[in-house]
């Protein structure tokens, strides 16, 4: 059958975790991926806040959106994630179920522009302040690119000292891949 | 809800693939958790052999059947899981479904009586060339005690030359917990 793949997993861990009239973030939207799943979870009664850099990759997840789920609506800003804290509604501070990380770069575009550890650190710790109790972040994390290595490094010393008794860390990783594969670190708030 | 715990995921890995009738190995007998929990999968149509080098891992383990299985039968060896191939019926070898190891010492026993990387790796590869495709390797990792961490590093070093198309290879890992906290390599077969 094979162990379920990183992005399933993903997707597993944040189903059980969130549910109908959720607040929930995708900090890098990309091709919207995870901000679909995220907006079918959640619901008409729910909210999505997503952020990117590159306008391709909230055209690319608006059109996504239009094609699966058309009555679906996402907050999209078109900023660094570093800033999601000034676009989340001040009520929703700490009630958050789920942030969803997808590192490096977009599919298909300019490889140069990726994520760096000096936005996606202070991002993270945004994340966190804005995470209900129980509530998760997932982080997809890639190696294989230029400065992915170092941006996988910084989060992995940021992540291993978080303390035990405010989050839990969990690593699900496939251990005879090229070091580019992509893995998960999956952060839960208690 | 909290993530689920290094010993629980390994038997939801195993659940998802052991079924009536097969044929399960727990390496490591110990306080006889795995061989017990494998019992109730297989049944009485299935076969479990155990192996431990100490007796009181044995004893522990039929205490623990007498217990919650007391009709179950496990086939224990009082010998190194290096040696398992001899221990299991030849018409059972590439068939097996599940090997389970917890390494590390006895709980409450000798700790300097300690499984090791000299018996450890030839009795994983015995455990691949036992398993039938889809079949699991589990290994429950230890790096606290003295000589856990040489071993957790062989183990890991082995794994990590798997090739892809013969093994999958996924690493279960709670990542800001100190370094003696157990954690999981599972190996499927492919």
């Amino acid at each position: 059958m094979g162990f379920v793949s990183v992005l399933s997993y993903v997707h597993q861990l944040i189903g059980q975790r969130v549910a109908s009239g959720d607040t929930v973030i995708d900090a890098t939207l990309g091709t919207g991926v995870d901000a679909c799943f995220m907006a079918k979870l959640v619901g008409a009664r729910g909210s999505v806040y997503g952020f990117d850099i590159q306008q391709a990759a909230l055209d690319q997840t608006e059109q996504r959106l239009a094609k699966e789920l058309p009555d679906a609506h996402v907050h999209m800003s078109l900023c660094s994630h570093a800033l999601m804290e000034a676009a989340v509604p001040q009520d929703r501070h700490g009630k958050v179920a789920a942030v969803t990380f997808n590192l490096g770069y977009l599919p298909g575009a300019d490889t140069a522009i990726i994520t760096e550890q000096a936005s996606t650190i202070p991002a993270l710790e945004a994340a966190l302040r804005l995470l209900r109790k129980g509530g998760i972040v997932t982080i997809v994390l890639y190696s294989g690119h230029d400065g992915g290595s170092e941006e996988a490094a910084a989060v992995e010393r940021w992540a291993s000292q978080l303390p035990l008794a405010a989050v839990q860390v969990l690593r699900y990783q496939f251990a005879n891949r090229s070091a580019s594969a992509p893995y998960l670190l999956a952060l839960e708030k208690r």
